[in-house]
């Protein structure tokens, strides 16, 4: 491996502080270093590329002017702070981003005084930031707080609503829109067009230039006395007002746009604006992956690449001799399309997240019938109830963690109005280096306490397609949802001709003595696994796929029950709540009595690292499973060796 | 009681057809004739009031001009429907409004053809008549979709969130905003002063009517033609132009503001927008409450101000001779108040229920401390979150079920982090006469399944006020969510001194032979009342108060399941996931081995109705606690007898 040395200027810098130090002009020199340690880095140990690289110059701007860590820095959508947490402490450590006991891949309380808030989630930062302006004008701290967006995180509800207070709020908190026309995908709907024309307008830069002549005027250097902030601001709305904007009408005031790569003008400004009074907006244009040539072209690719040549640009892939299992992903972007072509009833939506999903197969190939509709979670799922009145199947494709957004709307406009609308919970259970934030780990419990919702994960491949099959059935009448994991399956050949699956049927995979795991999706590979190492040592489980956290097979259910006196589940979900919970809910209900145990994510928060890895830490891989199961046939073990 | 007559026009009226053989100088007559007996029927049988008032216009003109329900309407916040329940088939039935087995108070697609949408929480409207929309697009329908929304539930996320999407969504919905400038109570936020400014300004007045002038012009009755439409389009452009307003920046054309009374100018102008193509928006003045003085007056009182002399105005309190339990409401309202006059820290926040939640109290008394951000729980949680980071005591008060709206935030902003907020969910449980929307059965789910989350119950108003106390004290570092009923407590004298909890410690109320009841929350009176019952014929069973159903009270549960071989758990939240699973996580984890009957909220949809009627419905009221008591006892009575 290559030595990854950081430039002259940037292995000075070990706080802020340090930044500080530096005259102006050598800021665009701190900026080139710093895009540079980025790209070295991540180019050998992986991670978010584009969004950090779009942000440097501001980056270096907001930590020369702002007084952090009292100053308070919120980052949207955290994975843009790279940047960040190198000025701040951990340039050296930052080798170690997104490893397993290594940095975040996200700001994180915990990791350092300058991360103020979590952001793995998007669209928090200006509801964060005003909640911290809002504390420090109450002890009356004279504390600045900045929230960082990007336009793509804009298009959540959560950042309106949070405007919506901002603007009528008397605090002096500043929200940084980072306008690159990106969210991982193309940023979609109204407010882009939106940004676009205010961007491109004539009118509009008139204005612009009007209200930075003013500032101009202004002394450089000196501290704004509360009457002169008064007066630009008087000035300003005089100009602004000629043509009123979106965040006018918020009661923000809107400044920009300015180039956000232009880091003396940054500079510039963000001094002013950190000295005008009352709740602002400032508008910056950047261009995602800038200073990379190939990820300012191409940023979905470029926004999380994986290793890569930082010389050549090539991307490593693994390369196998055999053929490998597909991802769990592109298996549901195929078979949409499949399903789609015979069912002209059938659409698929994406809460930006066609790359992600795979749903951008079907994009190209059916434009009218797949869509994304931008980071709206709760449009989303509203939008396929409205659809599943009119008698589609819509797949709408969340990701676990982030249908934690839409729950209201999965009660209130789909379970109890049993509409068969079909949500495809991609990510579901540890996704590994994206951490806390992203596991997948509550919509087993979440779902399952939700009348009228059907609760699947497919084991492999094969039962994905046929639950997806089954999903758009028109004899399937109950909302549907289908829950499987980031990354691959199994199943090199997964082609497979489309099977109907009977709601609520489980499989039993192999009879077995004395224990029997009940496995709930794809740790039932797991599961299998740890049975023919068990099976060497003389335990020989019985292995039941359920299939169904709910409705549970009770005819399964009831074979086990009266077989077995042990019996251990198995799923990649919180056990709070979850599938082994429900099994315990049936045993209670018919009075069966076994000893139960229950594998899965425990009771606490889960951190980063490698799927294996955190599996390994939960204790429900392959050979979690061996050990649990060893525990608790032990009594019997030695027993049957007695009588042996 | 008074007979309930409809006036002579509305009597005739038994669907839109009937409405549509009107003459339109008829139409003000009908819609004082509504208006007359919403009145009439919600004076005496109770409901919502001022919004159904408000739209009473609206809802003729609506009707007679649209196809319903080929065309499909979706009304907002559902409790502005009534007017629309009486015209399409249901005004005979409207006696039984919200009653047991009577008609929903929300619209209710199981309910009618007309209702096309659930729509009991706010904010759905966009994205539900959007999918329609595109339904309809899809299947080459000529279906016309509108939205009928609320200007407070226009500054929930999701509002904005559709308008992204529908602004470049190529379907023909027309959104009428309905701005009363009222939620329950008066709206808030900066979106609220936008609509008054763009309501009173003379330039934007001017732009208005130069474009009413213009649509005036058309020719009326005649289908308009594309090409005609398109010159309208081009010409209002041009006006609107001069003033760019939010919701053009949302590629929605935008209309008015019009006088939502004047039946005429709404007639004409829907007429108009209804052949207009693209996504548009409507902009009507009405009043809340509009035709009942004293409800126009004080709007938030006769939102829904239960049963009340129509003539008079009194409306109706029960008396007592004894003093009442307060309600939990209540206590809470006052209680914060207690606290925070010790406590500096502390603040309250409400989305948009400062009366139903009671902090309106607090609010009143220290502005700066507790604030009604709007309908917009997600903000509301996470800008707790970010109050919390800077040693602030947030108790963040939302209804159970509105709770689901804002779950990524719960876990994300709050949770993941650790942040000591303070949740008071409301309306937790069965909540009556509003129904399946807005029962707070899943929270004890959703919340049990995350990390550091303490989830907490009162059995009655002493209980509520030390946990309320104990979740501000400084040595409270997670998370602490409180959940209670709608309604009265069981305490006439409930401002008890407070005491600190000790965090997961439950209280055993009575030793017993046997069979242990484990409550949790309110419904352990239930058991009270149940074992008093029990007792008179020889059943004698412990009861533990648990408190908390996260973290669970070990030391208690081992004493429990030492003793006793038969547990009956009860909770008014879903079986599934809930307090009673978590008894049996314990049970399966500790080895031990008992019957479990779990009491609570079952696997379907429950309607509307008393709570008492409901509570019994589902079983766990007294009766059904005395019930599966006997039930479960059956066998051991039996051998007691035999012994005995």
């Amino acid at each position: 491996m290559m030595e990854i040395a950081p430039g002259p200027l940037l292995k000075q810098i070990n706080s802020p502080d340090d930044l500080k130090k530096l005259s102006r002009d050598q800021l665009q020199l701190v900026a080139d270093e710093l895009r540079q340690y980025i790209i070295d880095v991540v180019s050998v140990h992986g991670g978010h590329f584009g969004a950090s690289l779009g942000v440097v110059e501001l980056t270096v701007a907001l930590h020369y002017i702002y007084n952090t860590p009292f100053d308070q820095l919120v980052w949207d959508v955290g994975h843009q702070a790279y940047g960040h947490k190198i000025l701040t402490g951990r340039r050296d450590s930052f080798i170690t981003n997104r490893k397993y006991q290594g940095l975040s891949g996200f700001p994180k309380r915990g990791e350092s005084e300058f991360d103020t808030f979590g952001v793995g989630h998007s669209s928090t930062s200006i509801s964060a930031a005003l909640g911290m302006a809002m504390a420090a004008r109450a002890k009356g701290e004279n504390r600045k707080a900045v929230a960082i967006i990007g336009d793509g995180a804009m298009t959540a509800g959560q950042a309106f609503e949070a405007m919506n207070h901002a603007g009528v709020a008397d605090t002096d908190m500043l929200i940084i829109l980072n306008d690159n026309c990106m969210s991982i995908d193309p940023n979609v709907g109204a407010l882009k067009e939106y940004l676009t024309d205010i961007t491109t307008s004539p009118t509009y830069n008139k204005v612009k230039d009007d209200v930075w002549k003013i500032l101009g005027k202004l002394p450089m250097g000196a501290n704004f006395t509360r009457e002169m902030a008064s007066k630009i601001e008087h000035s300003i709305k005089g100009f602004i007002n000629k043509r009123s904007n979106l965040f006018e009408s918020f009661k923000l005031r809107y400044f920009g746009p300015i180039d956000g790569h232009n880091i003396t003008k940054l500079t510039d400004t963000l001094k002013d604006l950190r000295d005008i009074p009352g709740p602002k907006l400032l508008h910056i244009i950047t261009v995602k992956g800038k200073g990379y040539a190939l990820a300012e072209k191409d940023q979905t690719v470029w926004h999380a690449p994986g290793l890569f040549d930082k010389i050549t640009g090539e991307i490593y892939k693994k390369k196998f001799e055999l053929p490998q299992p597909p991802k769990y992903q592109d298996v549901f972007g195929q078979t949409i399309i499949e399903l789609a072509e015979k069912n002209e009833k059938i659409f698929g939506v994406t809460p930006a997240m066609p790359s992600g999903s795979s749903l951008k197969f079907m994009m190209e190939k059916m434009p009218d019938r797949a869509f994304d509709v931008g980071i709206c979670e709760q449009h989303a799922v509203t939008l396929s109830a409205g659809m599943a009145t009119q008698g589609m199947k819509v797949y709408c494709n969340i990701y676990s963690s982030f249908m934690q957004r839409a729950y209201d709307q999965v009660v209130h406009d789909v379970a109890i109005q049993n509409l068969p609308v079909i949500f495809c919970l991609d990510r579901a259970g540890l996704v590994g280096e994206d951490g806390a934030t992203h596991h997948g780990a509550y919509d087993i419990a979440y779902m399952r306490c939700v009348p009228n919702m059907i609760v699947s994960a497919p084991m492999n491949e094969a039962e994905l397609r046929n639950l997806m099959y089954t999903a758009q059935l028109e004899s399937t009448t109950s909302p549907f949802s289908i829950r499987y994991p980031r990354g691959e399956g199994v199943m090199p050949e997964w082609k497979t001709p489309f099977e109907q699956i009977s709601v609520g049927k489980g499989r039993k995979l192999k009879d077995g003595r004395d224990i029997a795991i009940l496995s709930f999706g794809h740790p039932g590979n797991f599961a299998a696994t740890a049975i023919r190492e068990l099976r060497t040592e003389g335990i020989d489980p019985g292995h039941y796929d359920m299939r169904f956290a709910k409705p549970l097979d009770e005819e399964l259910l009831h074979e086990v029950f009266k077989k077995y006196s042990r019996i251990i589940t198995v799923e990649d979900g919180a056990i709070q709540g979850g599938f082994g919970s429900a099994v315990l809910e049936f045993m209670a209900a018919n009075n069966y009595s076994a000893k139960v145990k229950l594998l899965g994510i425990p009771d606490r928060i889960v951190e980063h690292g490698t799927q294996k890895e955190l599996q390994k830490e939960c204790g429900y891989d392959a050979k979690g499973i061996v050990e649990a199961t060893r525990e608790m046939m032990k009594d019997l073990v030695y027993v049957n060796n007695l009588l042996g």
